[in-house]
């Protein structure tokens, strides 16, 4: 095999290119019709020219923006206050789910929170052959200095309540050859945080590094510096609660003990199986993340921190937990959230900021309690499907209506197509097939 | 606490209005602002106005887009073939990342993918008291009549070479008393196969019910039906080798055989500590999600399965690996994938439906590859950062950008803040106070 450099998808200083250089680029050399595909990516474009700035500026190698549909689950009344969720989400089902689950619950005294705990945490991972006891005598010295020579990054945090909280000298030896850490916690109050910690972080490595040479003389080798997205003390719980029989009726008649029992079951079930659990979990991050994008937050860092909490105890289990007691049915979730409500492109993204204007300009402790009573909402909205009508119902009906207005199927014509997949699995290509029949 | 059902934020019966006049109540009853409010979310409709309603029906409750940046990340070579890879995501740097790593092995002979597998899972979850021992003596006999009575729903899929696999009775009761699984295994060719998987579990469930009660006299309680996303045995790896002497120079004149060595404790770090594991993950998924959105597939989906396979040995752990041996440099990653290109949004999003052609409309394993190929060199990107300037120098400058940019600064603020935001921290506020005082 021969390196391509040559092939005309290859190409050298790409990122040099205007955006409009960019799609012309990738049109020409990729599509055969190239004006219809540049002129498709324009027109996905804000009319707007200076906020399309805005959005290309985003990232990098911009040549268009992706749609993705912005819904609102209205209903949630978490903590006494009621709320409209904006949800960006491309999967049909999760806001109708969430928007059930909230009015369901709205009538039972809504979703409870509490805030866990915000402590976020940083890493400066090094090897040093130094005498360790001797670094362990002088900790209180290193950490003093460290936190003084981060003054001037850590001053507007500590202005509004934040900053480093505690730095930990651990020896992983027994893991690693001459392999420490220190490991630093963080108040980052409304920020998410991350360029915060950061840089701080990048910091500690230099003044550290000088030190110990100074005053050990022997010079640690900086592997990295950077936060972790595991914030096991960073957590917020969202509940709800009422007597069984008022759970009311559920579909095929179901008696709400028959409801209950089946939900707890279906709980305990991503309990114990890692199979089940990701799935369950996965619905639960359904309705987080598109909450999370809403507000122009970090998902990828959300999942990561809470899929690690699931596995926490060394098998991956459900996020979420259910009792039945006294008659009392109970269903609550706890999560790590690092969220922020400033900071990032919270204030940058045109959206998110009207996302977080409808939320009323929130903490990042209410919007943790918003985002977590999401998640919680979703995932009773899946089990409530699934251990009654099964989800299947559902979806088919709305993919098959996607489909359908993908075609441009008459009136007649969806009828007749509804009906004749009442028992049939709905693919894009027997949708088709089918309507061609009638066509 | 009153349920605060008169609330001005409450509303009954929000699904069945139209889509301006969900848009027009939330901004009545949330906002000050209402008429400009409609105005800013209108302006990101589509304005082609069937593709909006397309773009509309994916999901539920729908009043606008949010618009995420469409970037591409050229230069990927991958099993001797050159991609421009469609990403989208909204955190700077990602896109630069995975094009500077593309690039760089593009030199050195590309990415190698291998799929090791492609068996997804469901699972049919029931509770039974009945006599398990003759069930499973007879099993075979169930088994056949399970897979006959879902023939009119298997029929399209075994013609394209897919359908069941096989169906397993797991005996659960160590863990739940009376509790059992069949567990099924499944091909779905180039679609991810949730809908198909779905409804075959379901009339599994169906079928199951009714023969056991018949033939064992007890009826099992069928809990739930529903496939799993964890999915160890639908498995892609990627890799990238090359002899340490080729490696090049880093920035700092960091030489080959150091950064190699930093490099491998990085990842090695990422292996035995799980809060460096789950960010060092966060990362790889940073690239990975950014195609997933790109071709419409099911993002949540994907980080529930990965997340899962990193804690599969009982630790969260790295879901990369690195080795040094002879003078050869290799760098993998094993990832489950389940994705499709046919099926689902694929086709009904139409930047989606771009973005496959763009790949050359692959198979989903093809599309397997070029998804882990890009979690890998966003990794190495990464790690590559990491291990030599730090992550913040670039970060902060492209923060900054996008903020001096939202403040419509001119060209001598720029320089102004540029120069003295090099040794500070790029917030927001922070610049903003420091614009301010120019102005």
């Amino acid at each position: 095999m021969t390196v391509k450099t040559n092939d005309k998808k290859g190409i050298s200083g790409f990122s040099k290119l205007s955006k409009d250089e960019k799609l012309r680029w990738m049109a020409e050399s990729h599509f055969n019709n190239a004006d219809e595909v540049v002129q498709e990516m324009e027109s996905f474009n804000h009319p707007n020219g200076d906020l399309q700035k805005t959005l290309n500026g985003f990232s990098e190698n911009t040549i268009s923006n992706f749609p993705m549909p912005y819904g609102l689950a209205p209903n949630f009344l978490i903590d006494g206050k009621m709320y409209t969720v904006p949800m960006v989400i491309e999967e049909s089902s999760v806001v109708a789910a969430a928007s059930h689950a909230a009015k369901f619950w709205s009538k039972r005294g809504g979703f409870k929170t509490e805030i866990l705990g915000t402590v976020k945490v940083g890493q400066v991972h090094f090897t040093w052959d130094g005498d360790y006891e001797k670094l362990v005598r002088n900790f209180a010295e290193v950490k003093a200095l460290l936190l003084e020579e981060t003054q001037h990054i850590t001053h507007n945090m500590r202005k509004r309540g934040g900053g480093v909280l505690d730095i930990e000298l651990l020896n992983l030896n027994h893991l690693e050859p001459d392999y420490y850490q220190l490991k630093v916690s963080f108040e980052t109050c409304d920020s998410m945080g991350a360029n915060f910690i950061n840089s701080v972080l990048e910091e500690f490595g230099k003044t550290f590094k000088r030190k110990l040479k100074q005053d050990f003389g022997a010079e640690p080798l900086i592997i990295m510096a950077i936060l972790s997205n595991y914030t096991p003390n960073c957590v917020v719980r969202a509940s709800v609660e009422c007597p069984v029989s008022q759970l009311g009726k559920f579909p095929g008649e179901m008696p709400s003990e028959v409801f209950a029992q089946k939900f707890y079951k279906a709980v305990r079930i991503a309990t114990i199986d890692p199979y089940r659990a990701t799935t369950h979990n996965k619905g639960i991050f359904n309705g987080i993340d598109a909450v999370v994008i809403a507000t122009a937050n970090d998902f990828r860092a959300v999942e990561a921190g809470g899929h690690t909490y699931a596995s926490k105890d060394g098998q991956y289990r459900s996020l979420s937990h259910c009792s039945i007691k006294d008659g009392i049915f109970k269903f609550w979730l706890d999560i790590p959230l690092a969220l922020g409500t400033v900071g990032g492109l919270t204030k940058l993204h045109p959206l998110a900021k009207r996302s977080l204007e409808l939320l009323g300009n929130p903490s990042a402790k209410e919007l943790m309690s918003v985002v977590a009573s999401v998640g919680l909402a979703q995932n009773f909205g899946a089990l409530r499907s699934l251990v009654t009508v099964g989800i299947q119902e559902g979806h088919m009906k709305m993919h098959l209506q996607n489909i359908l207005r993908h075609l441009n199927a008459n009136e007649t014509e969806c009828e007749k197509t509804q009906a004749h997949f009442k028992d049939k699995v709905v693919s894009f290509s027997a949708v088709r097939d089918f309507v061609n029949t009638l066509r």
